[in-house]
């Protein structure tokens, strides 16, 4: 542990079937207006629409809706959230989905009163937040980010093709409250809970590629990659097995609340080129991090060893009898390469929209930030065209 | 995660060699009246006491003092810390130590202004908290309990000899902030260092040893478990390496502030047990722990075999082959016991200043709540007599 931290995380977690019961007290917490913010259709066909305008009714509260929110929320959906809160005199936003959902409430919350364009202020120039943000509070319905218990916000600026996270202050932006009830997610179609599964593998691995030290953290980080490995093979043969569902959230919003990064060097290149490959063609979030994950963990093995050796000991558990480090990190990697098979994800950019002309543009516009080694354009270039 | 369960935990923590800087923009927020809680003399010969008491006046506080806390704090050091905080209307208790201060703290803070006698309120009828409960923050110096990112106290009643922990609401009694420094820890004796080590190794054992279920929280707590052993182990051979000094530090921070714990049955009978042993011949905590461990584990594993054969395996790495559980499960005690010998822990009650004629008050005053099994009188006197 010998990087100094301030961590704090102030979320109330309600988590299992029970979980929407808490909702009430919760927004009796907060005045009358309330912003719905959620995504296309899925949660009126559910059902969860009306259960939620049901207890929202009940409560008293007077509410306006932002709908439509993409996959991939985009910095015009922040601005017209940023409209109707205004318009509303909002005093709560309740995020009803997946981390999109998510994420773009964050960024309405911070941006509504924001004096200067938010995009400049907040993903630009990470400047402070105004003294005025809105509360936000989650009902989760896909599993991945963990957007309902950090204060992160990924936004798509369409008119820049940029795809680009910022960090608000967790005190005062991360959800006040999220509802976690895991058969909010049976719905969710496999390739969406298999792209949410990597998403959660790519966080917790982005956090462990990197330092020297005998962190405890790796430890956990550790702990959380088994569980996650566990629970989705069980998801996979059973969609519906509510343990192995459950266990998946758990592991998401664990792998990124970031009391299991404190005092961690960290990677996070991988989704800095998945950013780009989205911002071009749109792909879900978890299948763009998988396609690229193979060829960038190849290409920085050699400079973190030890740590490749580690994780294919501890996670895979290769034997490490009679082979060099070489040898067994790479074993590792081919290990979480047939790992991205059984979950049955596309292995190649072509697959999810991507041409070739491309290319050279994600490369030259992502974030270079690497951890063991920062990537060169060149060295980026030569992963994508390893995996397209 | 198969039980429900709703999670927050608000402490504010400021970790690591420059996180004593933080005191002084933490002190800024509350009003001007401190109290000051320490124990004995330990913070004045490390020069603790005058750069805090140097901070609280460069931040214009007018402070009173509560000190001598005892190792085991008692419930008339609370009363007596009520007493002072009505007097001098405080506005935050700032508790400077280990668990023991910290739990006190608590204490004072929510049962200042109880109404009724507060040993009752709280620790016999488990009432509400008032209205009014003052904030505690504090600054730690020797590590195990978690007490400074829970909302737990434990205090000796020493009129009914009873050693009672109580669990306040986290929101209102977690300390606000906690300024832990792994250097402060360096002037703890090796005995104290051990007694700590062992109480985080049982919190994780007390935690981990219940459930049927493949939960998240048992992973993560097998990985605080590997992060203490390997951390402790380093300690042992140079007790001011900072690394391990520090790891060992944050392993009982997240080893008892309750996030590894959702969804877990657990079973804290080794702390019932050491609390009565405390209570009758107030031995240091961590150490009644360790020499009850052992005949306490005997006795339940063949209830909950499968997870003692998983501790085996996952802990200890134990080889299974050619084994049967019982076996396993075994050779996974056998390797707890040795490791309380590498600590140097003392392995009889006798050493620690029991005698034959408490073992049956012992047994009969101990609360009974098991995990995989509760244990009868009988058998909680068999396992004080197998160790003492």
């Amino acid at each position: 542990m010998n990087i100094d931290f301030t961590f704090q995380n102030p979320t109330r977690i309600h988590f299992g079937r029970t979980a929407m019961n808490h909702l009430a007290d919760e927004l009796a917490l907060y005045g009358k207006n309330v912003m719905l913010v959620y995504g296309k259709n899925s949660i009126k066909k559910t059902g969860l629409y009306d259960t939620v305008m049901e207890t929202l009714k009940q409560c008293g509260k007077s509410v306006c809706e932002l709908a439509g929110i993409n996959s991939n929320p985009r910095y015009t959906q922040v601005l017209e959230g940023c409209r109707l809160v205004r318009e509303h005199n909002v005093d709560l936003i309740l995020a009803v989905g997946g981390g999109s959902v998510i994420d773009c409430s964050k960024a309405i919350a911070c941006s509504a009163y924001c004096d200067d364009d938010p995009w400049e202020h907040f993903w630009i120039k990470n400047l402070p937040v105004p003294s005025k943000v809105v509360p936000v509070g989650t009902i989760l319905t896909m599993t991945g980010t963990a957007s309902e218990m950090n204060s992160g916000s990924v936004i798509t600026n369409e008119a820049l093709r940029k795809k680009e996270g910022h960090i608000f202050p967790m005190e005062v932006a991360s959800p006040r409250f999220s509802i976690l009830n895991p058969e909010f997610t049976y719905s969710v179609p496999k390739t969406q809970m298999v792209s949410g599964i990597f998403d959660i593998f790519s966080h917790l691995m982005e956090q462990y590629f990197g330092g020297d030290d005998d962190c405890v953290s790796d430890y956990l980080l550790e702990g959380d990659m088994l569980a996650l490995i566990s629970a989705s093979r069980q998801a996979l043969l059973n969609p519906h097995y509510y343990e192995a569902r459950s266990n998946i959230m758990w592991c998401a919003t664990m792998g990124l609340n970031k009391i299991l990064a404190v005092s961690k060097k960290q990677d996070w290149e991988v989704h800095q080129i998945e950013h780009q490959v989205g911002a071009y063609c749109d792909c879900p979030h978890g299948i763009g991090l998988a396609i690229v994950s193979i060829p960038y963990y190849r290409l920085i093995m050699p400079y973190g060893l030890h740590r490749f050796v580690r994780f294919a000991k501890n996670i895979w558990h290769v034997d490490p009898a009679g082979k060099s480090d070489l040898q067994i990190a790479t074993e590792g990697i081919d290990c979480l390469s047939r790992f991205i098979d059984e979950l049955g994800i596309p292995r190649r950019l072509r697959d999810v929209g991507c041409t070739e002309q491309m290319l050279p543009l994600i490369a030259a516009s992502v974030n270079k930030i690497g951890g063991y080694h920062v990537p060169t354009t060149e060295e980026v270039l030569s992963i994508l065209k390893a995996c397209y």
